[in-house]
């Protein structure tokens, strides 16, 4: 039998198990050109969220009564598709479904002999990708400059510091728990941690972590975090705008200290990342991150949670941050 | 006899007159190699606000007991400097002095004959540039693009709109009143203006006036305006934060909508900036400048105020946008 998960209904605020459903359907038959697809691993996202709103946005809503979608690795069941045969391992952005019917196309074959299948989703997938080029083409860190990473501890945050350091950078970040703060020194190589949530002046615990103010700021959570980082950064910073998982469940207007008289007096950019308008670079961002990976370079961590059932409380427990890097279901 | 006018105290909140402070003085006596200014036109600029907080910024705050600087038009009526004679007219920062020597550095000789000398603090000098360089280093407005200005009708805006209607753009503008809102279409070449203040919905005024959305924000004002801007901004929208006059007077932290949500969904780009980054680029900005003034591409405003004892008030009045283009005290 098949499953499919619903977004049953738009969330208000935080989402809860509610607004999903689970029913029960045929596995699909399948054509010429096409394969059967069944899910191995799949990726829960903090930008999910947003696309369970219905609001105008880089990527389409999810529309209510149909199938959730999130970067999924698939095992190819049986093909009638030129280019894919029973056995394969794919890549690419699926239906939240155990069992799938694809015409191949956005997908991508991936070799379970180079890195485990769920490194496909993490720090060889977006997620490495948008750490990699966040820093590079927005951040543009350079040696001997101060980056500072929000959400440090998360998927995105833990590959950025690292790069951060391949780079020669001073390294600083912020968790939401000592116990992740400490995984930032032990095993990613940050020169600074933070416990945001138990410093008793935050901004001053950034001063003193970052002596030399902050040069880049890699943003994946946005409000009082943020707040206390505007007021540490150096002359023609650099504001990497990656993600906001802070605001994504506010149901009214998020505010904040207003950013642009930090901006003017120390010539600051801030700017919006998306990973997919910088698609043409995926080979060699992906080449490179590769490299770093096998030269040991890079260390990755991943909540792996079990059981498709669990896909969305998985994704529900990203907002209370019980995620230690890369959070995958393994089907 | 000689006055100097001096900042008296730090204004908190909005300044009033009690912070200045004129004080009598001998008229200086030249050396070798210096040159006696008498000061002809001075500019007084919202910039000056931040330099009255004993804050740190791109520029040193102003101190306490000595005389306030800004862009001044001065005659030399004695010089022992070679490369400056009696009767030249020059450009520079300057005190705010009926009488200064000078040693020339940092002044560049402006010539009367060429265009009215108050025009070389404002649309050949510092204001022309940065709506020059504002909207080219940062803003890159293309043909066809929509540019939102604020504070259109102040010394900047009114030459940012122009400049985007050269450059072939759909240009909308704010302004603190139906007379000035009117002045942006009639003198200005806007296609659309709003008086801010009298519209019962800002973020509705601007998308009736920007079908198109927002491709280009040139922000000279911050605050709730921006607010109802960045509802209507376009994906890989940029934002050049130019000013923020609407929050320089603020004693507590502004507060504002978070800006993070905006930018991730829309790709978009959010930098300060101060003209004199750029300073490179002036000799071939002025050039161009020139050359739209002398083809009548390019209208100009001033509100000249008239007396070196009105400084301080014409300075006060910007805040309560008493001025139309370019405030300037004609001593």
């Amino acid at each position: 039998m098949n499953t499919h998960i619903l977004l049953k209904s738009r969330p208000k605020g935080k989402p809860t198990l509610n607004d999903f459903q689970f029913v029960p359907d045929e596995i699909p038959q399948i054509e010429k050109g096409e394969m059967l697809l069944k899910t191995v691993y799949v990726s829960v996202d903090p930008y999910l969220r947003g696309r369970m709103n219905d609001a105008k946005s880089y990527i389409p809503p999810f529309q209510i009564n149909k199938p959730i979608s999130s970067g999924i690795i698939a095992e190819v069941k049986a093909s009638k598709h030129p280019d894919f045969t029973k056995g394969d391992f794919v890549s690419g952005i699926l239906e939240w479904k155990k069992f799938q019917k694809s015409n191949g196309k956005g997908l991508m074959k991936v070799d379970p002999a180079k890195a485990p299948l769920s490194a496909y989703l993490g720090i060889l997938g977006l997620t490495g990708l948008t750490a990699y080029l966040g820093l590079f083409e927005i951040g543009k860190s350079k040696k001997g400059e101060t980056l500072f990473v929000s959400g440090a501890a998360g998927a995105v945050g833990s590959v950025v510091g690292q790069i951060g350091k391949i780079l020669g950078c001073h390294v600083v970040g912020t968790a939401g728990s000592d116990e992740k703060a400490d995984l930032l020194k032990s095993d990613f190589a940050f020169d600074g941690a933070i416990n945001y949530k138990s410093v008793p002046n935050l901004r001053k615990a950034i001063a003193t972590a970052c002596p030399g103010g902050i040069d880049v700021y890699f943003d994946n959570v946005g409000g009082p975090v943020s707040d206390a980082v505007l007021f540490n950064i150096n002359p023609f910073a650099r504001i990497v705008v990656c993600g906001a998982i802070s605001l994504y469940n506010e149901t009214r207007m998020p505010m904040g200290i207003r950013v642009e008289p930090f901006l003017i007096k120390n010539s600051a950019l801030m700017q919006g990342f998306i990973v997919n308008d910088y698609a043409r670079k995926f080979p060699s961002a992906i080449k490179q991150l590769s490299a770093w990976l096998a030269e040991g370079k890079l260390n990755y961590k991943e909540t792996i949670v079990e059981g498709f059932e669990n896909i969305p409380l998985a994704f529900l427990d990203l907002f209370e941050g019980k995620n230690v890097g890369k959070m995958v279901v393994k089907v």
